[in-house]
């Protein structure tokens, strides 16, 4: 097994194709934007993107301003600052990246309250229907949420279909929502939106989407795809840091028709009146329920900032040509190892990540890691690759599968320090 | 009206009384815990702890910490931090300050989700019963989570009662929840906790408490009270800054019979399963939802190292003495202009701050901002000075209400600068 400092300095078993992805990388319009993040320690490779964003430079003096706006409090008090607005703000920088109004989007709470929310909307958008269609394999909080919603809808029947072309012959006309994880997070398939949003609203279905592993790194496109319901969360391909505000969409159409489902005083239509029954406000903001966290959604709004200027559609081309990149490597150069795909190779059907499948991809994944390949686990023999648009190098990509190279040729299953799966 | 300048050196109207102020500084066993904090500006009497409170000295070094681990990341992955139990940890430093266990308190979420939770959980636990008995005055989030409530509980009836010793009589066989705020928040009125727990109990309903005014001031003491449920908010006098995470409280004898009221991956008995179905987790920990907010935990974390080695007796006994002082001085100097004490003597019936009524509130309030005084105007005629046991000095209370009857001496409200209310 070679040691992390021989990896630092890799002998890098496709040095042969070095030089075309350093003349990729030099004909990239984007190849700048890298340098708007804060580098990673010398020699590592990260490909977390699709867990936690790497950090905008623009982060780290926004926390300072929050040390030192909660510091000026104490001669000022709340009104001196913009806090209150920042979920307003936050959605507008959010809107244009998931294909959506400046007024469709608002940032607040976890992307699993939120979740809840527009779940319960739907079910009450729809009160003579009581299905709602999802898959097994979406990500466990939004199943679990709409397990707990039968709490609240005694007569919900979760409808779980397991084959994405069985999905649109699931919606009948008993079905309130159509309710499912854009991007799936084990295998980055990415499903149709366009045409699953047209079968649920075909049979007088809602759609509501999850678009956590898709936004900021492939196209979304809520308002085109004319979702109705939708959510996402602030620190993946949005970099907004760990555990960063999350955001909701309600199509414009629905907004006037939509109750909130969590009824609190930042939702209110005269916060300051203090009257004692609620009244909802009008767009957006109603969807509010508490006070906003003011330092992540500081950071969240410094991180949005590392999108200014970027060309959406360059962006999304370069991160489908990553991925294109690294699924050709791991065909010719991992195949020799039983390394498989396990993302789709069609470009449109891809999500944030790359996915690949070995029968010990536990232990190589630890052995990646302590060999300065930051990627992911999940069960039972997933290998993820996040990539990010804006801080990945088709470099990166080459120099990320000369390092499998090396550590799956060295059998780290055999090697103790690595027999600990590690699944986070 | 006296200029910022004049006012940043003031000429004390209570100059005579200024060597009794600062001999009980001397004298307090707490003398040294403002030195914790970082300064305000110089010359500004802070008077807003029950609203953001001040920030412990902790909280920059820590907030360099997350920047540091986010950037961390790269070269390790989510599982190289604590991030994820911070919930639990941040639960049991909060847990002796309200007089609970330390695993019966956990933060997460904000306070009006956390109301969501524990009365969606008590209205569950009392099926057959349709009554939730609260107050008209109760802070608006509390009441319009509870109005929001009749969408999953149709028959819920929530019963307003208007004077604190009718309340007692309003709850009955069928009242499923007791549901109030332990501190007022416009007049500090602070409840029995200990007898309307008890009256609520005795009629087979549930206690539920929301302590954000009271917590980190006074006296809480939820296991004594017996209390059931309860949450409070982490930005006021426990000074884990604005927007910080908010917690919930379960009684111990309650944990495992009560199911959460949202059903997130958080919350799951094993995380890494990635189970298709949700199992809650024991303990407190079924009551989180989505990903902790890092940034803000590690914040909130940091600042309730303040805490550390207080003795908590002496703090309350010290916040006590703070508002008795403060009221003493309202009486004998401010009564000869028309202003009386909203918040009532009795120490043992009053929360965080104190509060004074004056019908002019609004512009004495802006006028004492200007004028290096930060207190809060609640609607129609509240003027708040919260005090925390904390970081607040004796002398600072004398030269606040000196202040104020130069202020308001200067009829303010002649002033067009000061014609504008302001309500945060």
């Amino acid at each position: 097994m070679p040691t992390p400092d021989a990896m630092s300095t890799p002998k890098a078993t496709l040095a042969h194709a070095e030089g075309e992805f350093l003349r990729r990388d030099a004909a990239d319009p984007l190849r700048a934007v890298p340098d708007r993040f804060m580098p990673g320690a010398p020699g590592v490779l990260y490909f977390d993107a699709n867990s936690v964003g790497a950090m905008p430079r623009t982060v780290e003096a926004r926390m300072r301003k929050v040390i030192d706006d909660w510091t000026a409090l104490r001669c000022q008090g709340w009104t001196a600052s913009d806090w209150l607005d920042s979920p307003q703000r936050i959605g507008a920088r959010i809107a244009p990246i998931v294909g959506a109004a400046a007024d469709e989007v608002i940032a607040c709470d976890t992307t699993s309250v939120n979740l809840f929310k527009v779940l319960a909307m739907a079910l009450r958008l729809r009160p003579d229907r009581h299905k709602v269609i999802t898959e097994p394999g979406t990500f466990p909080t939004d199943l679990y949420i709409a397990q707990g919603m039968r709490r609240y809808f005694p007569r919900l029947e979760i409808v779980y279909i397991d084959r994405p072309d069985a999905i649109a012959d699931a919606i009948d006309q008993h079905t309130a929502a159509l309710y499912l994880s854009h991007t799936d997070y084990r295998s980055s398939y990415r499903h149709d939106i366009v045409a699953l949003t047209h079968a649920a609203q075909s049979q007088g279905a809602l759609a509501v989407w999850d678009v956590s592993h898709s936004a900021g790194a492939v196209p979304v496109g809520l308002d085109s795809a004319g979702v109705d319901l939708a959510v996402g969360c602030g620190y993946k391909y949005l970099c907004g840091g760990p555990g960063a505000p999350a955001y909701l969409f309600v199509a414009k159409r629905l907004q006037a028709e939509v109750e909130p489902a969590l009824t609190g005083w930042m939702g209110h239509a005269d916060l300051y009146e203090f009257a004692r029954d609620y009244r909802p406000a009008t767009g957006m903001a109603r969807h509010l329920v508490g006070s906003p966290v003011v330092t992540a959604h500081a950071m969240l709004e410094a991180a949005l900032e590392v999108w200014d200027g970027i060309d959406l559609d360059a962006a999304f081309a370069k991160h489908a040509r990553l991925g294109d990149l690294l699924i050709e490597l791991a065909l010719t150069r991992l195949a020799r190892f039983a390394v498989t795909v396990a993302s789709p190779r069609e470009t449109a059907r891809r999500g944030g990540f790359v996915a690949l499948r070995h029968e010990r991809a536990a232990p190589i994944v630890a052995a990646l890691r302590a060999n300065g390949v930051i990627c992911s686990y999940r069960l039972p023999d997933i290998i993820r690759f996040g990539l990010s648009p804006l801080y990945h190098r088709f470099a990166d990509v080459g120099a990320c599968v000369a390092r499998l190279e090396q550590v799956i040729g060295a059998k780290p299953w055999d090697d103790p320090r690595y027999a600990k799966a590690n699944a986070v």
